[in-house]
């Protein structure tokens, strides 16, 4: 059973404050439950139907708490619950300088929208890139939009809140830093390295003059047939997924 | 002002039913508004502050409502309004055979957030993709949320539904039949046509069997490194944006 308190501990997650100052988040489906889990990533409470308590092996050792489809229901931020719900505590990362040096990395310069931070921790997955560096104005990775969208990956990808300036400022020179713009560079034709941070922009208003500034490299995904009438841009979880696509393109 | 048989009119075409007995939809937001009436989608009534109005060039001989910022607040589907909201007459399409066969197209077999479809609309405006075939059961392409997501791009890219089965099924022999399947070829290294049907499917359950039967080309976007354990799937706009820019690419 869902007691009060837990309901309203779980329902106060959906509010960064309270996700902050406990350091915990909440998850939802059995794919990205399980998916966490077998990232490591810590389990507190486990609350879960009886049927998906017996069809789902729980590899963590969790407080399990068994609950009703309707108490689910009450408790869940989803339109269609999935009959699990799982409290998790939000892992530390420290930032490992030498692999920000070494590996190809994203940053992401104020993406407001929880789901496009989420999709793009998916891309990061999937072209196997480990480390996001957001800056202190992006949407939380905790969040329960960002954490669906993520569909699990959210285990897979270390994601830190930096001061994004400073942060770019202290690898540059030692890096490429890459940044997508409509006068830039055709990213099909300019050389890219193995290695080098990534910077995405804002949905509305792209790369801040003050990380722009930052970038050494201007690349531009080129429209076509090139020059015609168009959207004036992509989405940036869009862009980001051409652009990963097109470095791991290259170190085939 | 809104009379209170607008402001209902307004709320209905948030549902499907409505917006197809009577071939309307809206759009808000000075972009989408400005960029579908250019395109020459025809504008049935636009509702707007007077500093809007003032503010803007309306290239179209239409009826206009003026309005408070209270009274759009209420009318608009969005949290946050923008000053105007436009009610528009959908467009009819007649499916054209042989730029089907001549052109590179996005078919969408029952792709089902709306959210996905308006961002496939706006990556095929980008790459110049004119023609997107929809499944009878995917997303509606003149709901709000579609809409939104398109930024536009739904006044420049044409949207059909058909029985996507037998559309295949008419074209194939003709041109390439293209579709991302976990084990086809990697799309980096495949012969890609000018000319072909790209097929993207259903979020969580990919290509349906019956089109997939009816695919000549299976392609991977892989991941990296190759065979490492990530995310099972990339998203399907994101899946769309990498095949599009690939494909693209190539034409260049």
């Amino acid at each position: 059973m869902i007691s009060k308190a837990l309901l309203k501990n779980i329902k106060t997650l959906e509010l960064k404050k309270f996700r902050k100052e406990s350091g915990l988040f909440v998850a939802e489906g059995s794919k990205t439950v399980i998916d966490l889990m077998n990232a490591g990533m810590k389990a507190e409470k486990l609350i879960a139907t009886e049927e998906w308590i017996s069809s789902h092996r729980i590899t963590q050792n969790v407080e399990i708490i068994t609950a009703s489809e309707e108490e689910i229901k009450r408790a869940s931020f989803l339109r269609t619950p999935q009959g699990v719900i799982c409290i998790f505590r939000q892992p530390v990362f420290e930032i490992d300088m030498t692999a920000a040096q070494s590996n190809l990395s994203l940053a992401l310069d104020n993406v407001q929208d929880p789901g496009n931070l989420g999709t793009i921790i998916r891309i990061a997955d999937w072209f196997g890139i480990e480390d996001i560096y957001c800056s202190i104005g992006c949407a939380d990775a905790y969040s329960p939009k960002t954490i669906q969208a993520t569909m699990g990956a959210i285990g897979r990808v270390r994601v830190h809140y930096v001061n994004l300036e400073e942060f770019i400022s202290s690898l540059k020179g030692k890096i490429p830093v890459y940044g997508t713009f409509l006068d830039g560079d055709d990213i099909y034709s300019t050389t890219l390295t193995p290695n080098g941070l990534i910077v995405m922009g804002n949905e509305g208003n792209g790369i801040s003059d003050g990380c722009a500034s930052l970038i050494t490299e201007r690349l531009l995904i080129p429209n076509f047939p090139t020059g015609r009438k168009t959207s004036e841009s992509l989405n940036v979880s869009t862009a980001t997924a051409i652009v990963c696509s097109e470095f791991r393109r290259r170190m085939k």
